[in-house]
């Protein structure tokens, strides 16, 4: 089973596969699909798009998996996110692929073993669990996170 | 100058396409792209993308044009808009359309005169300025709207 996790945000969208056959994982790749701010908002969101469409051509996933998406008590925040968010879950569906959807809390359990993890213990426990993985940034820490969490809570 | 008007929403997006020639405006098209409400999010995003992606594959317009955000006392609503913008906007910058957005009282005022002017005013004046056009529903009138006031306010 192959699982891409996906952290999406217009700024930059983090990406993670990982093979997870039974309880073994291993990690596949992850990336991140930056935009540029200075590009007009269409623009950005066709780029993360068709960044994740390519992901997904690439790694030919089982399912996906993102977090729940946070209300951020700034509603133009909530706003840029929830595009984003749109942008990417519809280059999910394009390809067919369903989403599961998790709590932030449930993902930093699944990872570390308390819901009230910071990002620093998430991170250190992903070398632990993915050896040898090169990540390529928080983003794509985020989402190899929820790639993980999903194998766990989705398996 | 072709415009295609978008009024984004997840359940069903309305689109409507004029042609701009000074202040003269004919009809070209419209219509209105549903979505299945017991489909996954996921699929449902692609068919809103997929839909606007055919609509400007067939008419070819010169730019595009939606509503700024309406950013509801309702969290959970804003999500669910914000998403199917996203996956409206991304079928628009991946065929290089620039978006065009204007607050709802500017459209309103750009049509019927007034920006306190209801839907039906809206849509008794789209039978002035658009004669002989048969409107698929309330949410292509909302889009041709959005494509008549772009005219005046980007022209």
């Amino acid at each position: 089973m192959i699982i891409l996790g996906l952290d999406p945000s217009l700024s930059c969208t983090g990406w993670g596969v990982v093979r997870a056959e039974g309880s073994r994982l291993t990690h596949i790749a992850n990336g991140q699909i930056p935009t540029n701010a200075k590009a007009p908002m269409a623009e950005r969101l066709a780029a993360l798009q068709s960044g994740v469409a390519q992901v997904i051509a690439a790694h030919i996933p089982d399912r996906a998996a993102c977090e729940e998406v946070f209300v951020n008590k700034n509603p133009q925040s909530t706003l840029k996110l929830s595009q984003a968010r749109g942008a990417v879950l519809a280059a999910c569906g394009a390809a067919s692929l369903s989403v599961n959807e998790h709590a932030a809390r449930l993902v930093k359990k699944a990872v570390v073993g308390t819901g009230g993890a910071d990002k620093a213990q998430v991170q250190a426990m992903l070398k632990v669990l993915l050896p040898g993985a090169a990540i390529a940034g928080a983003d794509a820490a985020d989402a190899l996170a929820v790639a993980i969490a999903d194998a766990h809570l989705s398996g």
